[in-house]
């Protein structure tokens, strides 16, 4: 078990490069994930070339690490190939819609933990990239994807530049529900988020964002409103651009 | 590397039950996966009792598993939890949008792959269920999920009372692409998929299904377009429900 709790993101990486051979394993252990119908209705974009991280890089909010990396995945939902094999094949593809985003999506989720998993196991570090639906019809333009394919996540992998600390999380209660939902009480939110709270981390972010308490540095700082509801647009048009609405 | 390539989707299940201390294992890899911003905006839905599996069950279109399997988790996007929390601490939440139910699902799914390569680890057999995209609004029913919560995907597991071989996959090649999307001629296609075109499983199933291509058994007989179509308004319909959009 200790295998999945060694998990932390890295956002520094060496120069080292990463071997084909290390990097196929990884991607092997991808396509080895449960899929819907076994129809693998994903792709997984492999970028190395330093001009395409750059523009990659850009769309990603700039983040360090996305430039530092060298190997940039990016998750992709794909009805475009499988709907190709049944044109065909005689057979009239109907993926091209909301379910199949859904199903392809998780999919492709499933595919990158594997990789992400399999990666730390082979002595890389990884860092997901949430950003990839933030900006994916940029992504579909960076990355060529043709009607059919959306990007979902992203992953940089590299070889790590520093050791951080594991990042906490609520203890296993909050997330877990025995048998049916079991809603929350006031208490029981302060009980959950006791620790978190009382960290020496959210004094310190209180402080560099002025805020009374952690939830406002969220709501206020990090996810806005205004991001969120013009993140949400941007991603509806990408999908419908993409064909999946 | 064997860890992933051991993975098999078990459909048989033996009546030897799960300790509640293997349970929480499994859980507790689940909340290890990378997730947006830390906020675990995703909940896991243990249900063990029988009258609310046999009601799972029926909405996961009675596959004999979900009957078999003693554990049932279903894995949610929830920003209510999340939304209580800002609420509780003077601050507005605004997660009840589309860019909340992608990264909260994809969360979740994140998670779930946690869960069910832990569980493989820890001698359980798994088998995801597509289905509760499906049947969404049933499930939010049975489980009693508020606002802000919505089902992505399931899990079932127990011991397996079966050793089904492993699934095939197309040749990694099929789904990762070097740089940018490299689009399919039918020649590339014809190759891809000729190992699993030529199998003796795909003999069979165009016999039982009375087909010409295995594409048809797809778009004809298992995922069809007036499916497709009736279940993509269905899971539009309980996102609005669930205050997604």
């Amino acid at each position: 078990m200790q295998f999945f709790s060694n998990h932390r993101s890295i956002r520094k990486y060496s120069s080292e490069p990463v071997s084909d051979e290390i990097l196929m394993q990884a991607l092997e252990a991808g396509i080895c994930a449960s899929n819907t119908g076994n129809m693998q209705v994903y792709s997984m974009i492999v970028t190395k070339d330093e001009t395409l991280r750059k523009q990659l890089w850009e769309v990603h909010f700039k983040q360090n690490m996305v430039l530092q990396a060298p190997v940039h995945i990016t998750f992709c939902a794909d009805v475009n190939r499988f709907g190709k094999w049944c044109r065909a094949r005689k057979a009239e593809p109907a993926y091209e819609n909301f379910l199949w985003f859904c199903n392809a999506a998780i999919d492709a989720s499933l595919a990158s933990q594997n990789v992400a998993l399999a990666a730390e196991a082979l002595g890389l570090g990884i860092c997901y990239l949430g950003t990839a639906v933030y900006n994916a019809a940029r992504i579909v333009e960076i990355l060529k994807l043709p009607k059919g394919v959306i990007p979902v996540t992203a992953l940089v992998l590299g070889y790590p530049d520093e050791q951080p600390q594991r990042t906490g999380r609520l203890p296993l209660e909050a997330v877990v529900h025995n048998e049916t939902y079991n809603d929350y009480s006031n208490e029981k939110i302060d009980r959950l988020y006791a620790d978190i709270e009382a960290s020496e981390q959210t004094r310190q972010l209180l402080e560099t964002n002025q805020k009374e308490t952690l939830a406002q540095v969220f709501t206020d700082k990090r996810y806005t409103k205004r991001d969120n509801e013009a993140f949400s647009t941007a991603y509806f048009e990408a999908l419908k651009q993409q064909g999946f609405l």
